[in-house]
């Protein structure tokens, strides 16, 4: 089975929109087994589209097209499929029902639709309806026997609500069956080119499961793909993989998938039954911000203090004015205090805080930008650390932001 | 002229990364009034390469691709496009020494060069070669006369080096003359259908400039785009709209293109020396983190506090228990004593006070996920104002970020 995308809509080749919809289904796809060979990008008109959807019809088996199928004289995908494989359109007198209904809701009763809103319900001869509960353009599926096509709406919220409940549970039947499993290892506090000489020889020799190591921002994560006969196949060639990669580079490894680093500080944390404070001078709150995106962050987390002066940093966790002047506030001396000043304030086992620049101003020749201390105060001791990161305003808050939160992670860990 | 980006590489179509270089591209064609037909995506494979290029070379004039250009035997454009123009590839000595100073600088002067690397210095016969000074593979721009082929490398930080550097000042010649600029407003405060609503007819009926209108996450955004014979031809078209379309809604515009709303916001406390301090419960800091992003922020913001307790409200703001206990964190009450608390404790001239639910959890009949109350103390009074929210734990968050901006925006304006 050779599958196709084609993503239709101008706005999409003026730069002004990125086309997320062919990776998410191209994603759908690999998942399934499903082999994508091309994906293709084109505007409103009538005469290249149909000239595309041509071409994929002829040398692709699934054909999978997002967008076009809104109400405006734009919206040509209808018409071309129509025209591409002979079948002319055909209202369905349900999904026009259904629609006027959704108008008649949402506007009034004396609401008078626009004339065009009635192609959304009209779709080649044969179709299958993919219902559409977020928006008002239905989809549809073609079966035309060695040759399938699927048409999406082109909001990519809509597309997916679509394709997870009407397109996918199709898939495993198209793909013939082989699965595709995918775990992700999520790593921080290693650098890229040390995980990679760590796992050197699983990375390099692997066919299945395959490896490949993604770094981004700070964060390293290192994807297994195995393919099988079924899940269940696949998973359990992944098993051993993971465990060899994790014997050797477990010291930074920190979940999988989906999960974060601060959704797993918050499970240790809750699971040991312990608290944190947060005192933040350059990232100015992004640490605080970052923990309580994870839900229940209120039963280890309750105050935090964004201290952007010196005079804050005195007034609200009394750290000496002495120290400021002897070393300035981007010291470890000053972060030391700042972490053991929160914990005492907020009386709690741990305090974090972190003091730098930022920039791009505020450096000198001694203090750099990106220069950053960060220090952990816990019932025994205070860690502290130094780092000095390259990069933008933003860059640097967030390196530290990470740096902040694996100290915590490593050292909370049972 | 009709341009068309190929853009080349297997990952590509497994969903894993996302092509953001056709979109990049196709915002500097737009920008120089190229016109642009089609993006491809095609994976490592000989075949299906060369008969997308071909395809491409037959139905444009101008041809971009990117990716390929890399050491290994997955890296095909050089050969593709040797096939698809009929010019043998051809090594370029400098090029070569080049890429060997590269390496034993790197590597050493023991180092022996991978022989696949030399690939990396071959090219069409004819090309001009794009120096690429940040990786390891120059690109090349073969001008056939009728036909304009460039290859570019796949990675964005290089391609966006290598465009800016080498092709962009190549094609205002290509686009024929005609310049587009464009300009972005930017709304907050207002909901779409309103906006749409008060620019109405200009958004009907223009046509050059062209108007859009954009919505995302909150912020709303007016796109004018006008062509001409040049720049200032295209911004003298654009100022008369511009004018009309802020005598309309002024009242919610903050700024253009690049200019955030924390950056306006800045200004503004800047220019009349004003102070600030924030109290954030629900938004967990992200209010003071948008706050900090902007260079020179320390001018007028020195402290904030994360109170995510009732403690931590009473404690550090003076939030009176009995306030607490009658009327709950998330009330109008609290967040005007949360917001005054803030000013006084931090002695300044506006307290910023954030208090809800955040979700998922948490929301009663009485008080849902996604209440929230937004206090703004100044000298004169306090305004509080009550929102409810839906969308996700993040999604809640950054809309009472904004709306906690927007208030103190309209209300620090002279």
């Amino acid at each position: 089975m050779k599958a196709e995308l084609i993503a239709v809509g101008t706005e999409l080749l003026l730069g002004e929109i990125v086309d997320i919809n062919s990776p998410y289904l191209a994603g759908k796809l690999a998942d399934h087994g499903i082999n994508l060979y091309y994906i293709s990008i084109v505007g409103d008109n009538r005469q290249r589209g149909l000239g595309v959807l041509q071409q994929a019809l002829k040398r692709s088996d699934l054909v999978i097209i997002s967008g076009g199928l809104g109400p405006t004289d734009d919206d040509l995908t209808r018409e071309l499929v129509s025209a591409a494989t002979g079948r002319e359109l055909v209202e369905e007198p349900r999904v026009w029902a259904e629609l006027e209904q959704w108008f008649l809701r949402r506007y009034g009763e004396d609401y008078h639709i626009p004339k065009h809103n009635r192609r959304q319900a009209q779709f080649p001869r044969g179709s299958r309806i993919l219902g559409n509960g977020s928006g008002t353009a239905p989809g549809f599926l073609l079966d035309m026997g060695g040759k399938k096509l699927i048409a999406l709406p082109g909001v990519p919220g809509e597309l997916r609500d679509m394709f997870t409940r009407e397109v996918e549970p199709l898939l495993p039947s198209l793909g013939g069956g082989r699965r595709l499993v995918t775990r992700n290892l999520n790593f921080v506090g290693i650098g890229e080119s040390k995980l990679e000489e760590l796992l050197g020889d699983l990375l390099a020799t692997q066919t299945n499961p395959t490896l490949a190591l993604y770094a981004s921002g700070g964060k390293l994560r290192v994807r297994i793909t195995a393919r099988a006969d079924s899940p269940e196949g696949a998973s359990a060639l992944i098993a051993p993989i993971e465990a060899q990669i994790k014997e050797r580079a477990g010291e930074y490894f920190y979940g999988r998938d989906d999960e974060t680093l601060e959704g797993v500080i918050g499970k240790q944390l809750t699971m040991r039954g312990l608290s944190l404070a947060v005192a933040e001078s350059c990232t100015g709150g992004l640490i605080s911000h970052t923990l309580t995106n994870v839900p229940g962050s209120s039963a280890y987390f309750e105050r935090a203090f964004v201290v952007y002066s010196n005079r804050a940093k005195e007034d609200e966790l009394g750290v000496p004015r002495e120290l400021l002047k002897r070393y300035g506030a981007v010291s470890a001396e000053v972060a030391q205090a700042m972490a053991e000043g929160v914990r005492r304030q907020a009386n709690t086992d741990y305090g974090v805080a972190v003091t730098g620049i930022a920039g791009p101003g505020g450096g000198t020749a001694e203090k750099p930008v990106g220069l950053v201390y960060i220090a952990l105060a816990s019932p025994g001791d205070t860690i502290v650390e130094r780092h000095l990161w390259r990069g933008s305003r933003e860059e640097i808050k967030h390196r530290t932001m990470l740096a902040a939160l694996y100290l915590l992670w490593s050292q909370s860990k049972c």
